[in-house]
């Protein structure tokens, strides 16, 4: 194996190494769920929900102590071929928004009980334009997934995984573009709000792209490197730091299922630890959903970024668990069963 | 006017009161989120739900304080049919269990932030048999009703209406067949979980109801009277005396709504206040949110009853309203606007 490619092994090491969750605790989970007062089944999905996540953890039943919202930000070269609705400035912007607690996802987050956590990825060094060239070198980008590996440090339960940046919505439909085929348009939506020339110009942009590094798609892992923001390869290491962990993901809309797409594509048990948060507005997020096998848990038109379909669903996520985890059994309340 | 249809002209006068929502606060609500850090429309949903909470409450910029889930138990002389597939004695069971906090609806109260009150509907006196007669008198409707007015008393500021009562889904289905039309087999589900031969008796005893009672229903509020159960009533009483004070609510599943299609029938505009919690899994539930005009805030398969979808959106409400209240605007921000 050349030198060149030594920067990316470390990523496929930790692919091949995904741990399973414990079907013995998935199990005493599902027999608690028939002990609780309510008919079978009828929380639906919040059962399934404490179910995967008692899975994931690795005890019957679990809690939610320490849920965090990551949000990475990028800037992004393709951002200057106009492809946008808002200038490239705006990333710093609304992180210094984030700072000072003004943007939707801090109320999201203090609304659910969710910690927020922005990183900044070399915001003042936008990445290659990726209609010229590759968008980062390996190194760079096993670099940038390692830093979001690093989301999970300060110890983590439930991780929801978002992103802000300029232009990275180009970048997410020339990554599905690249590993799932069709036609650029096919992939390409509004964004935070193009339409008309701009829509066309992004359109353009992603069919460049992805035609340009078409000889080097074949592995998921260039296509990070060659089509990738720094957000995208973060948020990837962010996923598979937490499953290395068995702390299980909600991953937020269109952009953030990018990273993951490229994970599930090198590796098809990668996404096993992740719940889909929502359904973005965002057209084609329902075909990306449908590839990653991942039904969403809320439908509300978000199409905003920044976690904040993800950290609305951790309002979901903690109802799941209080009710799988506090509810009386039908012997202790005293309360009969089927007839 | 004859004496018998006293007890309902009262229920008839509160709704044709019904005050509309404020205009100019909806206007105020809608240019404030065009000024707040975030591409127009990007959260989707939870925009639509802060205005239309700003709209009942009368002010630009509402919050939550006080939201309340009110849980409306009653017991159906129908349940003697062999139409549920628990014993009746679990609606009083179920009320114990909800004083020691063991419920499902307890767990989710806890974990959204909202209050709950169990209104308890003599319990001991089974409505009469809907297959053999009316099950309440008019005088009684209207005394249940006023009491479920009651839900609000102790001051409230968003409302979710639920019940708790076995043999109530035979009750509901019956209401939807006499209001929609249809067979008794299109609006009869599992509810709790009766299949096979118990839920061919349920069907039957749908058809037989609606058959016998046929030459009353031409009237929603005899619908009430003669179909009801007291949770119907009560719930009803509720959403109108919701209405009086602008108190926005959210509508629980399948058995609520019927509470909620009976007073839209009678008044076309009864509902304008309220929020569709969720949709049920009861296979009848969508067609029903359909009639009503409303689209569910959540679709997780759930299919307890109890208040449960409801409470679950109040957490989807307060991150609106969090969003809506709390965040920054461009201008305070410092970030740029569209280019």
């Amino acid at each position: 194996m050349s030198d060149s490619s030594a920067p990316l092994d470390s990523i496929r090491e930790l692919l091949a190494m995904a741990p399973p969750p414990s079907h013995e605790a998935e199990s005493a989970a599902r027999r608690r769920q028939a002990s609780l007062t309510k008919p079978p089944g009828s929380l639906g999905r919040l059962e399934d929900v404490a179910a995967f996540v008692a899975a994931w953890r690795g005890t019957e039943a679990p809690t939610l102590e320490r849920p965090l919202v990551a949000v990475f930000a990028g800037n992004h070269g393709v951002a200057a071929r106009g492809v946008s609705a808002y200038p490239a400035e705006v990333t710093r912007q609304m992180l210094r928004n984030f700072s000072a607690g003004g943007a939707a996802v801090n109320q999201i987050c203090a609304s659910v009980g969710a910690a927020l956590k922005v990183f900044e990825l070399a915001l003042d060094v936008p990445t290659k334009d990726i209609c010229a060239g590759p968008a980062m070198s390996e190194a760079e980008t096993a670099a940038t997934f390692a830093y979001g590996m690093e989301a999970i440090a300060d110890g983590v339960d439930l991780l929801c995984v978002g992103e802000m940046g300029i232009g990275n919505t180009t970048v997410a439909a020339a990554i599905y573009h690249a590993l799932y085929g069709g036609t650029a348009s096919d992939w390409t939506g509004p964004g935070a709000g193009v339409e008309g020339e701009a829509l066309a110009r992004k359109i353009e942009a992603v069919e460049t792209a992805v035609a340009l590094h078409r000889p080097f798609l074949d592995d998921p892992l260039q296509v990070m490197v060659r089509l990738g923001g720094r957000e995208i390869a973060a948020m990837a290491g962010a996923i598979v730091a937490a499953r290395s962990q068995n702390i299980p993901v909600v991953l937020d809309g269109y952009v953030a299922c990018a990273a993951a797409a490229i994970l599930q594509a090198a590796e098809p048990r990668a996404l096993d630890h992740c719940l889909a948060g929502h359904l973005s507005a965002e057209p084609a997020h329902a075909e990306v959903l449908r590839r990653l096998g991942k039904a969403p848990l809320l439908d509300l038109g978000l199409r905003l970024g920044e976690g904040s379909g993800a950290a609305l669903a951790v309002a979901l996520i903690k109802a799941a668990l209080a009710c799988h985890s506090g509810m009386a059994t039908f012997e202790a309340a005293g309360v009969a069963n089927r007839s």
